[in-house]
């Protein structure tokens, strides 16, 4: 999803990017035009989240997915394990690419419950001589999120955030890398934002691909060869528009009440269920199943109808998946809730 | 550079993709608006270059620096040796990453003359045990280009053809495996075409990151991840422009038009030279010097007042340099003539 104020003004300087005759697809990665807009997204990414000036802001190629391979190939140094917590599809694909590399020790898993929760802190069984700790903040098949920071005692922290990132203020201290493919939650497919401590760069072999090194990447200002520019200024209008918009303390208010009132129609409602314990559900993305499943594809069809899309669970599940990203409206969630209530109504 | 066409075509439809409500930018990957664009866009690439069936055509993220280190980790199979032709700094590049992976055989260079001609194919040392031979059919820095095919005697021939990619028809079959990143003459940064023989992909080792091996994304339809959609899309409005010009035959005729008259001024004028050895001069960037070497600031900002731009030569060769890829239209080389004609009397 894409937030429309940022659609119609990309689509006001396509041909003409503020007013220098050129379009951003035309720029050259090298020129002064295009370095302005680099410059000016990583400097409102880093106010947006608050990021400490020793950490580097990274925005690369290859989607999350490349990070699964890339986060043990720059961070493991020395050591030949790292812990890996399991709450689902994502994690899971994560650990499934970090085996290729090193020992994965499973930190602690909701595999038990079908991935229908966060496991409780107390309960973790870390290693302590593994390089670091990885875990995926929001899960978007299950509907599970952490809304709390783990505990890893110094060592380094790393985060798949690319389903919540920007959903709310976060303290970068806390982690060591955290990296985010960026079409949930920032804009477009095809750029990912890593977010690095300098500190732990620099301990990668020779013999691994230089476009997987983080530290050539850093040294270049993400220009190691040319980065993918359309892409990243149009990440750069969902910064400035989130910025105008106050900021992730703003869209936390905002996306903490949007997932309430929707939480609130599927508990209230005898219908309608939510499988994920409450100390775990997503605010991004809400899973549902019907009384009935025979109703689904009524449910599907008539939503459509009321032009609510994309409302299908993930084929792995079933059932039906609210994504309320960052761009959605809470308008939009409003249309969602009414049409619920109304469908439970005729049907229920 | 961008076809004007296409970036019209491109804004026109930016909001709603042929009356389907939705932005491109807003499609999912898998939804069938998507997935339609994709494989339209492959079947037209496909008319344009003739490629056969036995080939798959990838569309991935990385770009083409990204394949210097997949051409070796994906077709090395059992061998520990590959062979490059050296003709300037993209060979060289794609040679300094192969050596993580393998012993480089160096069948021909061109580095004697400073990368100022293309090596004759009768001194080629070719290692006949070694997996493939690979050479960059333009180079864009120093402005030389293959005019022929290698002939490699059955070995898998790889072909960098960022630079020079749909400038002219090519026979496929003579290829194991061509590369390309868009952003010359396929339009956006931030993705790049591999077409590859099928019968050489499946002997990755499965130790190198998913993301790097290309039977996994040929399996998947170039979908192993989240594809870089709107870039995928664009090209595919490049594809569309081409077919309407009338393919890659007429491009042919049209860059080869573009090249010779501009190389006509540069060798007819006393005070422009190429040092490019005629064989080997490219149809796509053609670097020029100044009998007066203290001329050319003065050149490149009356240049820059015509709207004549991008006209520097690379740093590490100085001098100017003019790229006409595909999107240049021939008035632009006129221009150019007209400048550099008018410039010579007012101070040759």
């Amino acid at each position: 999803m894409f937030p429309e104020p940022v659609l119609l003004r990309a689509k006001e300087e396509f041909l003409d990017w503020q007013g220098c005759g050129l379009s951003v697809l035309a720029m050259s990665h090298r020129g002064k035009e295009f370095i302005s807009i680099a410059e000016k997204s990583e400097q409102d990414l880093r106010q947006l989240l608050a990021i400490p000036a020793n950490y580097k802001v990274l925005f690369l190629q290859g989607g999350a997915s490349s990070q699964f391979a890339m986060v043990p190939l720059n961070l493991l140094g020395q050591k030949s394990t790292a812990n890996y917590v399991c709450t689902g599809a994502w994690s899971d694909k994560a650990i499934q690419e970090a085996q290729k590399f090193c020992r994965v020790h499973i930190a602690a898993s909701s595999r038990d419950t079908g991935f229908k929760h966060i496991p409780n802190p107390h309960d973790w069984d870390i290693c302590k001589d593994a390089a670091y700790l990885h875990y995926t903040s929001n899960e978007t098949i299950g509907g599970v999120e952490f809304h709390y920071v783990p505990d890893v005692d110094g060592m380094p922290l790393i985060s798949d955030m690319s389903s919540n990132i920007l959903s709310e203020p976060i303290d970068i201290n806390q982690f060591g890398l955290i990296y985010a493919g960026a079409q949930k939650n920032m804009g477009p497919a095809g750029i990912a934002v890593v977010i690095v401590r300098e500190d732990l760069l620099g301990n990668t072999p020779s013999t691994i691909p230089t476009m997987y090194d983080l530290l050539a990447h850093a040294k270049s200002g993400s220009m190691l060869n040319t980065p993918a520019t359309y892409n990243w200024y149009l990440m750069g209008l969902v910064f400035e528009w989130l910025i105008d918009r106050g900021g992730v303390e703003a869209l936390e208010v905002s996306n903490k009440r949007k997932a309430e009132k929707l939480y609130r129609v599927i508990d209230d409602s005898g219908f309608y269920t939510n499988p994920v314990d409450p100390s775990g559900r997503s605010r991004m993305n809400i899973p549902f199943l019907l009384a009935e499943t025979s109703l689904e594809k009524t449910f599907l069809s008539e939503a459509t109808k009321e032009n609510l899309v994309a409302l299908e669970g993930h084929r792995s599940v079933g059932g039906m998946r609210a994504s309320i990203y960052n761009a959605m409206p809470e308008e939009g969630v409003d249309a969602l809730i009414g049409f619920m209530i109304e469908f439970e109504r005729c049907y229920g």
